[in-house]
């Protein structure tokens, strides 16, 4: 269904521009700016599934392992399935981790089987888990998520880029950096977010050009600057509001070799327009993200084949809306 | 060897009090305010542990599932010779996540065996994960950790208190005031970070009065209002490091409900003396976090015995060097 192959898959230098290489390849190769949200809600899957696994009707149970490796199992094959539906209108995956934490080491487990499942359908792991700490700890997750692909500093769990939280600043960043740089990683940073009250932080003192985002949106700026591909984009990305189009241009002014990470398409309101200017004119420089309306599109009751049939129109019908509004139409 | 039983084994009102008053009557009990902090670090394990564990001389490999079995079984039994070792002296204790996740599911059953033995031992458990995400994703965030004892709310990874990131303001935070009103559950949200640094974000646009860090102590004192305890402490508390003595008596008035998490004591440098702000006349308000200088006091060629004996010492050295600065004192 894919045919592009991610590089990291072949032998390859261990340069400083992969990440963001590899996505921008991709992008233009499936002309899709789509990133699939893998944030499974069992209260929302497809009845037939649940059965399947013997979890129609049941209580859930976080704290009882067993419950929790059904509901893993469960987890795995919505993923493939969603997967097999989405992967062709798809340009990356995004994991949430808190889906996965929520059922204990099972869960976790089922969080590394989907990064395998995404890197074997040929598109680029975004791990949402929006890691932070200071430099000692922060090493230690960004080997977790974007170490090696083997050896003694091979991740735990296996994934092409990471989303991070900077507050704590530059030496809680640097660790991941240095991931980037040795194993071709890719980091999105946390810089101006879709929820009703980012701005409280965000938008400190106040909003426009004086606020924290933007000093953010610069440190973020300074740390991909080395790390520059040659589609003119940088392994360090930002995580930018989709639904903040007013925001965008600006910060697109401040971070032009940034991807950017879009939420809020979809389910938290934003639309193709809003994404407008964070893309160049071959149609690069953003991912965006949903997760809920293409995940859960039609009711639990819907039988899996039109269930995922429905999965596949909602990323088509994304991509397509995304792509009406290029700057080359 | 600890007498204090935490309030959550017995049966009890879902009180908005509950984490920051159980502290306080372990601070008062035990007379200490030093929280261990259990960031295992096998390439600083005694030796004699590892080759129990067929670990010695082993290379690294967290990419291989029997290998990661194997480390989180060391990483069990370290944690429990520690609890053994540190439980007399000790308020509190912290397992830093990063260190688990780094081995993987393994790693992560790991965390939850640790956070069991430290109930055991009748301590509060801190997890220092640092999560954070918007409404919904927080919330799973929220009761992977901070959720029921049991039931369909029940925690994957049961603890006291979690320590969360709040640069996604209001909204990101909510989901966890949410289980600390519910389940009696505490917070140390960021604050001022330890690490040099923190203040590229932290004090923006300048430091003093008008930083970011002032104005995040001042929605942590909002947030945590209603949640405040009979001992006069919110079960929302701040992470603000004992390496800046300058900020503390700043921040504490800002937060003169919070109890402060203070990371940076010992191998970050900080003393005694700069936690003695933090503290009011009852020797309450703070627990103060060390790791490294507790868990690796000689090197791992020592016998485990005496290991453990300094490992001992070690807590009973700073227990005692932080009661010697107490406003009693």
């Amino acid at each position: 269904m894919v045919q592009a192959k991610p590089k990291h898959q072949e032998p390859r230098a261990q340069g400083p521009h992969h990440f963001a290489d590899r996505v921008c390849a991709r992008v233009l190769a499936a002309d899709t700016r789509v990133c699939v949200g893998l944030d499974p809600d069992l209260a929302r899957f497809p009845e037939e599934l649940l059965a399947a696994h013997q979890l129609a009707g049941a209580t859930p149970a976080p704290g009882d392992a067993d419950y929790c490796r059904r509901a893993a199992a469960c987890i795995v094959e919505f993923n493939h399935r969603v997967l097999e539906a989405t992967a062709e209108y798809a340009a990356a995956c995004k994991p949430q981790c808190a889906y996965y934490e929520a059922y204990g080491p099972a869960g976790m487990a089922a969080l590394q089987q989907t990064a395998l499942l995404i890197r074997e359908a040929g598109l680029p792991v975004v791990m949402d888990g929006k890691r932070n700490d200071i430099a000692s700890t922060a090493a230690r997750y960004a080997q977790a998520y974007l170490g090696a692909d083997s050896g003694p500093r091979a991740a735990a769990f296996p994934a092409d880029a990471l989303t991070i939280n900077a507050y704590l600043g530059s030496d809680g960043v640097t660790p991941f950096l240095d991931c980037c740089r040795e194993f071709g990683r890719g980091l999105f940073i946390l810089c101006r977010t879709s929820n009703p009250s980012g701005g409280e932080i965000q938008e400190f003192p106040a909003a426009g050009p004086g606020a924290l985002a933007r000093r953010v949106a610069g440190l973020i700026h300074g740390w991909g600057r080395d790390l520059v591909g040659e589609h003119g984009y940088s392994a360090v990305g930002a995580v930018v509001a989709a639904t903040r189009p007013e925001d965008v241009a600006e910060l697109r002014a401040l971070m032009p070799r940034a991807l950017f990470l879009m939420p809020g398409f979809g389910a938290q309101g934003g639309g193709a327009g809003d994404v407008r200017d964070a893309l160049d004119a071959r149609g690069l420089g953003a991912l965006v993200a949903a997760s809920r309306s293409v995940l859960y599109p039609v009711p639990p009751a819907t039988p899996a084949a039109d269930y995922f049939d429905a999965v596949a129109s909602a990323a088509r019908d994304m991509r397509d809306a995304i792509n009406a509004v290029l700057p080359r139409a």
